[in-house]
């Protein structure tokens, strides 16, 4: 018995220590919904435009105040601050054991002109209370934790893109949202646009990434779920369609006679919206740009130039979709005389899928804490998308009130995030027993 | 037998003098085509933007350049000028008959932005190759002549309109597409915009006012015609369509849950279209702009904003043809969850009929002189559409080359621009007989 203890009792303790106790323990702490909930309301303040409106686009002056007051928060809560190269914010805490790669969690609270305070802010604030949380219960993860804010989420995931990739002297040439080059930007916060290097994460330097997020879509609400446990972050295809017709005089020209680029251009829509929605699945097809010229009440459209846009899950079946709307596109352009045309822009975003162990334990995480949960996919980009590439991810979706994202009507319940928060908590303590 | 000489002798000799006599005179007599042709390559130079397109906006530097160029031929060839106070160019010819009321015939010399060197300008070197014939062919006619070129046509028959009703004080205080204001623009050609009431025509004032055009659409060249004989102006109306749906996300927003203001727009363009060409007629229908906001690859455009316009010579049935517009409108917003109003832009302008026996005078010139021709409506409107409200109008079409307009395209050849002076001569003469 002695001997059978005496084997045993280091396992015991260890058991003791990482799996009944900490579990029971684990199990109690919760995240403070008040905090985050007033943290989202001070974080709200920073940046407005002329008019009032949300305005914290990467390297502007509100998105810079905004850092300060974040990273001064940070730094209360006891993290080790750097900004990396890219302008990335990074907060460490130590672990108990050195030789582990770092959990990572975290988001970005740049937003788009006229955006809300929920988007990429949940998830920034969810994971600055992971480090309160834990600190109020004096407790010490095993593995080393980071907390990552992203710099210019809305920009193209430009802060977690660098992690992945440097850019290249063209790309931080090209000008940004705020009016500056990113090159400019990426000093303007703080970074070393010339040391991009330097901000690159090599494939096993952190054991995981984790992101809570609002859904920005209606599901969740529309099925009245806590939870949302994203597969993947579809991939995205965007295409310059110009479509030329004839300009002519609006008063002279017959119906008949004329080459209307703009009555063209209603057909793709259309057609567009047909082909998307003729086959099962979650893909969405949205032409979100138009502008006809010249732009006249008395002139028939001569040239008109849309903006595509086609997401999913899967690389070939937007192919597909493509496809099938170049066939449409031929047939309209040779019944109204017309010409169209396709310009693939922009790199293509390939799809991003989750890490299945990591899904299991945000589903663990849920059951315990009682919440309703589904997976799905997320149709947004995120910086989990390039975090991918380098370490196993898991993203954790809240309910958007009415699927309203990219607005000021945008909100998510204190409820439901401080519901997310819990789950980001539980599933990095359970990625910590590892 | 004496007697009777004696009776019928000053008969006799006034019907040699303005009937047989003159019409065989004044039947030989023939506009210079090569004349015509080469003032309008001249008029051509005037007027060009920084990148060497045609800009000949009324009150631009360019326009007031060809203005003078134009003046200087009308006063060498004899024209007593004025500027009216609207800044309209008039030039007149005495008749032999001071008590008759003046035949005024003419037509523009500014242009749209990027626009043609036809479209007015046919109509205004016509007009003073009538005189030119007359000085060479030593001819007086009864009636006294008036050339009068019209100011800033383009801007919305500015100068024809003043003579019908000045603008008032917030009218001038607009700004026009030269950038000035009318009432800056005006002063700058030489106008009076302090004392517009002297630009008034009042019924009665003129005996008649005729105006060669070109087309501006493709029927006569497509018809294979030398002459049209405009029987009416169609009436312009034109709305503002506001389509509101909701911005949202492109990638979180399902396709079954948006309300795409883009895709119900589009939806609406081609009701407009099937509306329009579900009725008989000649009447016409365009959406020439359109906006959507926000406008990005990555959001459903909550609002589009397209301009309208119907044209057609009854005003009843522009209103019937907004009339079933307006019930589609009302059932493409409820099936696609958005909201639809239209809103009168502009004032309407009437449809202005030609005078019935000038446009027998037409079609008996084009007869003598051995043209093809038809009777046609003209889709765009003119100055002779004001005139008609104080005179009689007739109004003369030669070919547009492809039916352009509007354009650098813009052409009609020198031998149809001959042909339809021609006609505008004979006209002008048998009109100057009555």
């Amino acid at each position: 018995m002695k001997h059978t203890l005496k084997r045993y009792l280091p396992c015991l303790l260890v058991w003791i220590s990482s799996a009944a106790f900490c579990q029971t323990a684990f199990k109690e702490i919760k995240v403070n919904q008040q905090r985050i909930e007033s943290r989202i309301f001070e974080l709200a303040k920073f940046g407005k435009d002329s008019l009032g409106r949300g305005y914290r686009v990467a390297y502007s002056k509100g998105n810079i105040a905004a850092m300060e007051w974040f990273m001064n928060l940070m730094k209360k809560a006891g993290l080790e601050l750097t900004i990396d190269a890219a302008g990335n914010i990074i907060g460490k805490r130590k672990g108990k054991i050195a030789s582990l790669k770092p959990i990572a969690f975290g988001s970005h609270i740049d937003m788009v002109p006229d955006g809300g305070n929920y988007d990429g802010c949940v998830g920034s604030i969810a994971a600055l209370e992971m480090i309160e949380v834990l600190n109020e219960n004096k407790l010490v993860t095993n593995h080393p934790l980071e907390v990552i804010i992203f710099s210019n989420e809305e920009g193209g995931t430009v802060g977690s893109s660098m992690m992945v990739a440097p850019y290249g002297a063209d790309r931080l040439k090209a000008v940004s949202q705020s009016g500056l080059t990113f090159k400019e930007g990426i000093s303007a916060i703080g970074g070393n646009p010339d040391n991009l290097q330097n901000a690159i994460r090599k494939n096993g330097d952190l054991s995981a990434f984790l992101e809570l997020h609002i859904e920005q879509g209606g599901i969740l609400e529309k099925e009245n779920l806590q939870i949302g446990i994203v597969e993947g972050i579809v991939g995205i295809e965007d295409w310059e369609v110009a479509i030329e017709g004839m300009a002519n005089h609006a008063g002279t020209t017959p119906m008949n006679m004329r080459h209307d680029a703009l009555l063209a251009a209603a057909k793709l829509i259309i057609a567009v919206n047909e082909v998307i929605m003729s086959y099962e699945g979650k893909q969405v097809g949205t032409i979100g740009k138009i502008s006809a010229a010249p732009g006249a009440y008395n002139v028939i459209p001569g040239k008109v130039i849309l903006g595509m846009e086609i997401r999913d899950l899967s690389s070939e079946k937007i192919a597909l979709l493509f496809h099938d709307i170049e066939k449409r596109a031929a047939s309209i352009a040779a019944s109204s005389g017309t010409n169209i045309s396709f310009s693939q822009q922009f790199k293509p975003i390939h799809p991003a899928l989750t890490d299945k162990s990591i899904q299991e334990k945000i589903v663990q995480s849920a059951k315990t804490l009682g919440y309703s949960y589904k997976f799905m996919q997320s149709g947004a980009g995120h910086d989990s998308q390039d975090m991918s590439m380098v370490t196993p991810v898991g993203m954790i979706f809240v309910p958007s009130v009415g699927g309203i994202s990219h607005s000021p009507k945008e909100f998510t319940k204190a409820i439901d995030m401080a519901n997310g928060a819990n789950v980001l908590l539980q599933t990095i303590l359970a990625l910590d027993k590892e």
